[in-house]
C-alpha cells in the first residue's frame, strides 16, 4: 500500500477496473473472515478497514457504508447457496426431502443465516437505492430459481406456496440462527435454568420439521 | 426534576419503591413511544433520557442499556398480547381460524414485531444474565399459554407443534414486519421496478397463509 493510498488528501490515481475488482475483493475478504470470526453485528467500517490494511477514508472510495459491504456479501452468499440448494432438492422426491434439503443447508451456512437476519433490519437501512436494488435482484433470481427446483421435486405444489417455503425458510433460518447463538454467558444461562428449556433452539432440526409440516400441508391444499 | 437526580456527582437519595417504579414507568413510556414512531433501530439511550427530561447518567440507575430497556418493553409486549390472542384462538375451531387469530393480532402490532425482531438480533445481547432470565420466563409463560389454547382449538394437534406454530408465528412476524416496512425511498423503488414485485411483502395476509398451510400440514402428520 503507497502513501498515496492511505492519505486522505493525497492524490487520487485513475485506477483500472482489474484493480479496482482486486481491491473490492480484498475488502469483501476481510469483511467475511470477520464476520465469521464474531458475527456481522459488531463488524464496523473501522475494523474491516483494519483488516485490510488501508485507511478507512479510503475505503469509502470503495463502498460506502458497512452496510454495502454486508449487503454485498448477503447477495454473494445467496448465489453461492442457490446452485447448492437446487441440486439438493432437484434429488428429494418427498416433503421430507425438500425440507431436509433447505435445513441442512441452511445450517451448514451460519454467516448466510446470520445476513439473512441483518439484511431486513439494518443492511437495506444504510445503503444507497442502487445497493438495495442489485441485492433484491440478486435474491429475486435466487428465490425464483429455487421455487422452481421446489416445484419440479414436488409436481402437486403451488407457485406461491414455493415461493412462501423459500420466505419461511430463509427467515426462520435468520431468526433461529441468532436464538441458537447466544453470547457464552446467556448460553450457560439456558444450560443451568430448568426454567429456560425453550429458550435452546437446535436449528437444523427444527427447521426441517417446521418446513416439512408446511409443505404437508401445501401438498394436501 | 431537581439538580441532584441529574448530576452525577450528586448525593444518592434514597427513593421509595414506589417513586423508583414510577420513574421506571415514565423511562418505558418514553421508549415506547420513540419506537414507536420510528422504529426501535435508531432510538438510543440519550434520547429516551431526553423524552423522559432526565440526565442520561441518572438513567443508569434505573437501566444499564437501551437493550434492557426494549428487551423489558418486549417482555410487556408479550404479555398484552398473549390473552388477547388466546382469547381468539378459542374461539376458532378451524387451521384458517387460528392462522387468522395470529396473523391479525400481531400485524396490529407492529411495535411488538420490530421488537421480536430486534430481541435475538441485538436486546439479548447487550444486557445481564439477570435480564435475560426474566425475558425468558416471560417469554416461557406467554409461550405455554399460547401453546394450551391452540390445543384446545385444535385438539388434534401435538405439543411439539403446537409450540412450534408459536415460534415460527412470532419469528416470521418479525422478519416480515421488518421486510414490509422499508425505508421511503426503498417503498418506492419497490413500487417502481417491476423486476422487484417479490421484494413486496403484506405481512397479515402471508403470515395467514404460511400459517394455516403449516396448520393444515400438522393436523395431517
Amino acid at each position: 500500500m503507497t502513501q498515496q493510498e492511505t492519505s486522505v488528501s493525497g492524490p487520487r490515481r485513475a485506477r483500472s477496473p482489474e484493480a479496482k475488482a482486486a481491491r473490492e475483493h480484498a475488502i469483501l475478504d476481510a469483511a467475511r473472515a470477520l464476520g465469521r470470526e464474531r458475527g456481522i453485528r459488531t463488524v464496523t467500517l473501522t475494523d474491516i478497514a483494519d483488516a485490510v490494511g488501508m485507511h478507512k477514508s479510503a475505503m469509502l472510495r470503495y463502498f460506502e457504508t458497512r452496510e454495502e459491504i454486508f449487503l454485498r456479501l448477503t447477495a454473494e452468499a445467496w448465489r453461492e447457496w442457490t446452485p447448492v440448494l437446487c441440486d439438493r432438492v432437484r434429488r428429494a422426491s418427498t416433503a421430507d426431502g425438500v425440507a431436509a434439503a433447505f435445513a441442512s443447508t441452511l445450517a451448514a451456512r451460519g454467516a448466510f443465516c446470520d445476513l439473512l437476519a441483518q439484511a431486513p433490519l439494518n443492511l437495506e437501512r444504510n445503503v444507497s437505492v442502487e445497493a438495495v436494488r442489485s441485492y433484491k435482484l440478486t435474491s429475486g433470481e435466487s428465490l425464483a430459481e429455487i421455487a422452481d427446483a421446489v416445484r419440479e421435486a414436488l409436481p402437486g405444489l403451488s407457485d406461491p406456496a414455493a415461493r412462501d417455503l423459500v420466505a419461511a425458510a430463509t427467515s426462520l433460518a435468520g431468526t433461529f440462527w441468532q436464538i441458537s447463538t447466544p453470547p457464552p454467558e446467556i448460553a450457560e444461562l439456558y444450560r443451568s435454568d430448568p426454567r429456560l428449556g425453550h429458550a435452546l433452539i437446535d436449528l437444523e432440526p427444527r427447521l426441517r420439521r417446521i418446513l416439512r409440516t408446511y409443505l404437508t400441508g401445501a401438498l394436501a391444499a
